[in-house]
């Protein structure tokens, strides 16, 4: 009896002990060296998603997201989609200086990729959209690129039942919600998704091992050469307008007028928006004007004409290193081509010219 | 003692009995009703994959030509990939009357979906290719399409390590494995995993309730039509060239020369191969040149151009329920994007012009 008692003390014991222990969330006290905490000053892990706590979104409206950002129909040729320019095969982007819209016409500028761009403050270069939301409805109307119209869109997918249902399920509180507004509230969310973590956040979140010494070095080298200036949050930019005006823009004499075409103001002249430096390795070619291919050509220019430091070969060897750490993983989800519902004797066909 | 000798032989005889039944292969003997068996006369269910028996394909290979087929670099502006016109989220076709390729181009033709064209006798419509690894290595070089060259995409395959390495995998018995026919050899391997089992496949296999009574009825027509005499095989055509000259081509004087391009024959003049009815409700618009979008027209013309037969609207109507039966499941494999290497300072870079 005696023996009971002890072993039934014990066990109240042990497992008072253990529920104690389990009680304390080990994991928000990571033990971060001096770098760690230097990285975290200025950057962050990327989120799970980029959607709003208060705002969730069902798996419906990300199917209708995908299903959109896949869907050539609502060009008017009828052969451009978002995906066209922003594959992601290609990290997001066409991976050309600008891209080809309809009739084989080039943008004025490099296409932007769409992972991570959920985080950025503004969208486009130029900043001309709040979110991706609204991002998303300027490329469908824009001639040089699917050259489509509201009314277009709203034609083709309405004629299309698999869309009525699903636009439908991913709107339930609205009675026609077949509408413009829609189509980027749907891609927007699916991009919300479109998250690419990193050996960089396993590095901010504790791991010190997940980034190589020269890696580390190059870190270092980033912060001191001040580049996390800009390239800050969990988008590693996104975040602010900055002046630039590219070798070939001052070559050429003719420089984009970047900003100043959303706000009129002369100080906004030839401001752009920082790109975000997650995945800038397949990213090619880079700044506003895809003018330049090599990374490293990049690295020393951007430092020079932002901070005004001229990089050793050995600090922009070192920077490379450290940017691969940035190359991050496509959601498995998002890699899954979606399979478009057929077209009905009303859906307008396409139109090449 | 003797109930455990009766007991042992029970057990013993049973246990025969069991092996024997389980060692005849019940699934081959399955109960055809008189409509599954005229069906299995003149077609047969898709098999797994398309590989000859003797030549598998290994994990490296199929791996190649799914990121092969995605990539858009091996095309002269960068842009255009096989996926451009043959994209699996609409059913390996760009649902246009033609396709647009380099430079706003448009071809002569109307894009054949990929989906289980390996199993037909000979690729594109004029059967210019024997199989799907030489049909594959055509539009890259078609000024018209890809607009690129031999060298080209070796150069570009080359330039890329992760794209060396790869081709070394795939084609382990070759000291130089990169070059220019083995691109189609793994494209051609992708492609032969590219079969849509549907609900007709279950039918004939002996599902009789695959099919609905409309879709049996249509099936009926469809024999009775003499539609199945071109229409056959397991994937319900691309066996045999037959002369059509499409209203478009007659009102317009212009006819597509078609196989006689090939033979240079004249007894070949306007003839084309038959196409496949699988997921030929997405496959739309019809005919060589594309020039018809309803597919209840295309069955009218089709059967009275081919077999002289006049359909009622009746008939057709049971024969597009038929062919709804066609629509097959894309394997999900396939519809997982790749995600590409980059390229490297000796990737050539796009060329727009």
């Amino acid at each position: 009896m005696q023996r009971f008692f002890l072993l039934f003390s014990f066990l109240v014991v042990f497992t008072a002990l253990l529920f104690q222990y389990c009680s304390v969330d080990h994991s928000t006290a990571p033990q971060l060296n001096a770098l760690q905490e230097k990285a975290n000053g200025f950057s962050e892990p990327l989120p799970a998603h980029a959607f709003a706590p208060d705002v969730p979104a069902s798996d419906a409206l990300l199917l209708l997201g995908k299903m959109l950002y896949h869907e050539p129909r609502i060009s008017k040729s009828g052969v451009i989609s978002c995906s066209s320019c922003h594959s992601l095969a290609t990290f997001g982007v066409d991976q050309t200086p600008v891209s080809i819209g309809h009739g084989w016409q080039q943008g004025p500028l490099n296409a932007p990729t769409v992972l991570n761009a959920a985080l950025h403050r503004t969208q486009f270069w130029n900043g001309r959209a709040a979110d991706v939301e609204a991002q998303a409805l300027l490329p469908i109307l824009d001639p040089l690129e699917m050259a489509s119209s509201e009314a277009h869109v709203v034609e083709v997918l309405s004629s299309i039942p698999a869309y009525v249902d699903l636009f439908h399920q991913a709107f339930p509180e609205h009675d026609e919600p077949l509408v413009y507004a829609h189509v980027g509230t749907a891609i927007g969310a699916f991009e919300r998704t479109l998250l690419t973590p990193s050996p960089y956040d396993a590095f901010l979140k504790g791991d010190a091992k997940a980034l190589s010494e020269m890696q580390q070095q190059g870190l270092e080298v980033f912060i001191e050469a001040g580049c996390q200036a800009c390239h800050s949050g969990a988008a590693m930019g996104g975040n602010i307008f900055v002046h630039f005006i590219t070798p070939a823009e001052r070559a050429s004499g003719k420089a984009n007028p970047g900003r100043f075409e959303v706000s009129g103001r002369q100080a906004d002249k030839h401001f752009f928006k920082v790109p975000s430096l997650r995945n800038v390795v397949h990213t090619y070619p880079y700044l506003h004007d895809g003018s330049i291919w090599d990374l490293g050509e990049t690295v020393s220019l951007v430092a020079r004409e932002m901070t005004g430091r001229e990089l050793t070969a050995n600090q922009v060897e070192q920077i490379l290193a450290f940017l691969e750490s940035l190359t991050g993983e496509i959601p498995a989800d998002a890699l899954v081509l979606p399979v478009l519902p057929a077209s009905t004797a009303l859906t307008p066909r396409p139109d090449f010219n």
